[in-house]
C-alpha cells in the first residue's frame, strides 16, 4: 500500500500534504496510470490519519483530476502522460525575466502641461461628491445592488434629459438616453449598433483618437476635410460616407463652430439617404465663453438623424468614466433588440451620485464655476503673452470657446522640432500639424495651448518656456 | 435701418432679443441673403441701447452663423434658403409621440428569483467602502485627477497582483493586468487585440451572452460541445478554432471542473500553432466550499498561451462594474502598441477604493464572508428541498462550487412550459437547455438554482414555490 512519512510535512495542513505526494507521484509515473488507490479508510489506518483527511485529499485530486473514481469500485489515478509529454517539449515561459518593468505609470515629467485637459484637483467638487456618496451610500442600499439597465439608471438618464432641455434646448426622453463608461465604449457601441459595414468620415484635422477607435473595431474610417465651415457634403459624398462624426459647436483643434447654413446642408445630406447618420460630438459644449451656448444640431433635425454624445469627463474630470448618447427613436429600438443584453458599464454608485449631482443643481454651479475659471486662465494666459516679448511674433486664435485657444507662432523649425525643443525645456505643447491626416498639409508653428489643466501660478512658467522656446 | 420695437421683450435679455428678432427676419427671407447689417454704433443708437448689447446680439448671430462679417466691411446676412428647404421637405419628427414609456426599468416582478447573482444589499460592504472612499477622496486628491494608463492604476493592479499569488498560486506582474468596466467590456478589447479574423470557441452549453458579444462585434464564432471533461481537442480542431474561451476551474451551467489531464491536452493544442489562445474565464473560483482552489490553468501554460480573466462583479456586487484579464508578454506587448489609446473605463475612485479594499485585507474577509453565506444559503436550501414533498422526485447535482446547483426534475412538461408555469406562481427560475446552442438536445427538466441572489428568510418560500412548480 501507499506510504509516505507525515514527518516532511511543514507547515501546510495534513491533507494538502497527502493530496501533493500523491499528485508528485501520478505525475513522476510512479503511480502510472489507471493503478487502484487505497480505499480511504485502509489508507487513513495505514497513515495513522484520520479517514476525513484522506477524504479531503482525495477530493482535491479528484477535483484537479489527478485521479477519478469509479462508482462502488474505488479511486484510480488518471493518465497524466500528456503532462510530462507537455512539459518536455515547451520551453519554460520567459516569465518576468527580461520584462523591463513597463513605464505606462511613469510618464515623462513635464513643469508645464499645456496638452492636458486634466481637471486641478482644486476644481474637483470633492466635498460634495463625498457627501452625495454618503447620503446614496446611506439610502439606496438595495437600488445600489439592483442591476441597472443596459442603458443605465433612469435616474441619471432623467436628469440628463432635465439638464440637455434646460442646458441644450434639446427635448428627448430618459429612455434615448445611453449611459456608458466614456466616449470611446459608446464609440465601440454606436458601431455594433449602426454596423461595421458602414463608411465612418471623421473631421481633418481631428482627434486622431476617434479615427483609431473605428480602426480599431475594423469600420472603414475615411477622414473629410474641413473648409472653415466644416465639413462639405461634396466631400462626404465623394468619399462615399455613410456616419459623419463631427463636433459642430466646437471643433477641436480648429476651434470652429459650424454655421447653421452648413448644419442644415449636412442634415440634408443625411436625409437624402437611408442608413446615413450624424454622430454629434458636443464634448465641451458647456464652456462657450460670451453669449448662448450655440444650438446642438440634434435639435434642428427633423428626421432622426443625428446621435447625440456628450460626456463628464470634460466637465467633471476625465478620471470619472461617465458619458452619454442620445439616440434617436429608431435606433433606440434597434438598442433594445440588439444590443440589451450587455451590462451598463457605469458602476451604480456613480450613477447614482451624479444623478443627485446634476438633479440637486451642483452641475450647474459646477459648471459655472469651471467656466469662470477657465475664463480666468484663459484671460491671465492671453494677457501675459501679450505682453511678453513673444506679443509681436505670435498671433493668438478661435479664444471664445472651449478649453484650449491657437498661438500661431513665426517659427521656422520644424514643428517636430519645435515639440521636442519645448519638451527639453519641461514645456508639454501640441501643434495644430499633429491633428491632420497627413501633418505636411496642415498649418505650421501653430500651438494648441489647452490652459485648462494647468494651475493659476503655473501661468508665469508657462509663458517663460513660450518665450524660451518660441522667441 | 433695422427697427425693431423693444416693448415685446420679455423676460429675456435685450441682446437676446435682438439675436431673436434679427434672426427671424434672416430665416423668414425678409433679410436677404447677403444684405449689410447695420454698423453696431449706428443700430445701437437708432434702437436706443448700448453698443455692446448690439455686439453681444452680432457675436451670438455669428456664432451660429446666421450672418458673416467682412473685415472693414462689415456684418452681412447668410444665405439659408436650404434652412427653409429642409423645413419644408421633412416632416416632423415622431419625437415623443406615440414612444411607449420604456419598461427596460421596470422588469416584470418575482417573489422569488433563482437566477440571480445579485449580491444580497446585507452583504455588500458598505461600510468599509464608504470609510475607504471617504479616505480616498481625502488623501488622493491629486492621483483621483491624474489620468490612469490604459491599463487602469497601479495600485489596483499591484494589488490584484498580490492577490492572485496569494489566492490563486499565479505569479504575474502588475503590468500584465487591464482592468476594465465589466468583463464583457474586456471581451470587447481582447477582440481588438487579437483579431477579427479569427474564430472564437465558447463552450455549449454556456452563457449564451459571451457567444452574443463575439457575434455583435463581427468575430466569428462557434460552439464547441462538452464532454463530461470540458471541449475536446478534436471539436476545437474540427471547428477549426484560433482562440477557445474556456471556464476550466468551475463550467457555467454544468459545474463541471476540467480536469488537469485535459488541460494539457487544450494546452498542447494551444501551443500547437501560432496565433492560438485559451482564455480562461475564472469569473467564480473564489467560491469553491470544499478544498483547495482548483488552480488555474494560466499558471501551468508553459508558453504563454493563456488569458487569464477575473472580476469583482460577482465577488462584489453586479453593479460595481470592475474586471480585469491577466495578459501573457506578448500580448501586452502587443495592448501597448495597438490599444493604450484608450482610457482605462473604470473611474480612478473605485479603483484606488478596491486596490485599498484588497490590500488592507478586506477582499479577503469579504470573501470568505460570501463563502460562508453561500455555503450556509446552499445547505439550506438543500436541506429544505430534501425534507419537502418533491425530494423523492428530484436530484441535485454539482453542489460543490459556485453559485449555483443543478436540480434534476422528473417532470413531463417542456423547460418552456416549466419556465412559464414558475413564473406565473412568482418564482423566476432558469433551465439547463436554455445554455444550450440547441435547447432540443440538452438535458431536459434540469433547473439552475442560484442561490445567491436570495435571502435567507426567502428559503421556506422558495422551496414551497419550487414543490408547487415541481411536485
Amino acid at each position: 500500500m501507499l506510504t509516505y512519512s507525515l514527518d516532511a510535512k511543514k507547515g501546510v495542513l495534513l491533507y494538502e500534504y497527502i493530496y501533493e505526494c500523491i499528485k508528485k507521484d501520478i505525475l513522476s509515473g510512479k503511480i502510472k496510470a489507471g493503478t487502484k488507490l487505497p480505499s480511504k479508510r485502509a489508507f487513513a489506518e495505514n497513515l495513522g490519519v484520520s479517514t476525513v483527511t484522506v477524504e479531503n485529499a482525495y477530493g482535491q485530486l479528484m477535483a484537479e483530476g489527478y485521479i477519478y473514481s469509479e462508482a462502488k469500485k474505488g479511486y484510480y489515478a488518471t493518465d497524466v502522460t500528456g503532462i510530462e509529454e507537455y512539459h518536455s517539449k515547451n520551453t519554460t515561459s520567459p516569465q518576468m525575466a527580461g520584462f523591463a518593468r513597463a513605464n505606462d505609470t511613469e510618464p515623462q515629467k513635464y513643469s508645464v502641461d499645456l496638452t492636458s485637459n486634466k481637471a486641478d484637483s482644486e476644481m474637483f467638487p470633492f466635498t460634495i461628491w463625498a457627501k452625495l456618496l454618503r447620503e446614496v451610500i446611506n439610502e439606496k442600499r438595495e437600488e445600489l445592488m439592483d442591476k441597472a439597465p443596459a442603458g443605465g439608471i433612469f435616474e441619471l438618464r432623467r436628469a440628463i434629459s432635465e439638464h440637455l432641455m434646460q442646458f441644450r434646448g434639446i427635448e428627448v426622453s430618459p429612455e434615448q438616453i445611453i449611459i456608458g463608461a466614456g466616449t470611446e465604449y459608446l464609440y465601440g457601441l454606436l458601431i455594433q449598433l449602426l454596423g461595421r459595414d458602414k463608411i465612418y468620415a471623421v473631421e481633418n484635422p481631428g482627434y486622431r483618437k476617434i479615427y483609431n477607435i473605428y480602426k480599431s473595431n475594423n469600420a472603414e474610417c475615411v477622414y473629410i476635410p474641413m473648409d472653415e465651415k466644416g465639413a462639405t457634403v461634396a466631400d462626404i459624398e465623394h468619399l462615399g460616407a455613410d456616419v459623419l462624426h463631427i463636433s459642430p459647436s466646437h471643433h477641436f483643434p480648429t476651434g470652429t463652430v459650424m454655421p447653421v447654413d452648413r448644419r442644415y446642408e449636412l442634415l440634408k445630406w443625411a436625409n437624402s439617404a437611408g442608413g446615413r447618420y450624424i454622430i454629434e460630438d458636443d464634448y465641451d459644449s458647456e464652456f462657450r465663453f460670451s453669449g448662448k451656448p450655440v444650438p446642438a444640431m440634434f435639435g434642428m433635425s427633423a428626421n432622426d438623424k443625428v446621435i447625440y454624445m456628450n460626456t463628464f469627463t470634460k466637465s467633471l474630470a476625465s478620471t470619472v468614466r461617465i458619458s452619454y448618447m442620445v439616440l434617436p427613436f429608431e435606433l433606440i429600438e434597434r438598442f433594445k433588440e440588439n444590443l440589451s443584453f450587455y451590462s451598463c458599464t457605469v458602476s451604480n454608485f456613480e450613477q447614482y451620485v451624479l444623478a443627485d449631482f446634476i438633479e440637486k443643481g451642483y452641475f450647474e454651479k459646477h459648471i459655472n464655476r469651471m467656466r469662470n475659471y477657465c475664463r480666468k486662465q484663459r484671460d491671465a494666459l492671453i494677457k501675459q503673452i501679450s505682453e511678453s516679448k513673444i506679443a509681436g511674433i505670435t498671433e493668438i486664435k478661435e479664444e471664445d470657446a472651449g478649453l484650449h485657444f491657437l498661438l500661431k507662432t513665426r517659427l521656422n523649425i520644424s514643428d517636430e522640432e519645435l515639440i521636442k525643443k519645448t519638451a527639453d525645456s519641461g514645456l508639454r505643447i501640441s501643434c495644430l500639424s499633429q491633428y491632420y491626416e497627413n501633418p505636411k498639409d496642415a498649418p505650421q508653428h501653430t500651438l494648441i495651448i489647452n490652459y485648462s489643466g494647468i494651475s493659476e501660478a503655473k501661468i508665469p512658467e508657462a509663458v517663460r518656456l513660450l518665450c524660451e522656446c518660441v522667441g
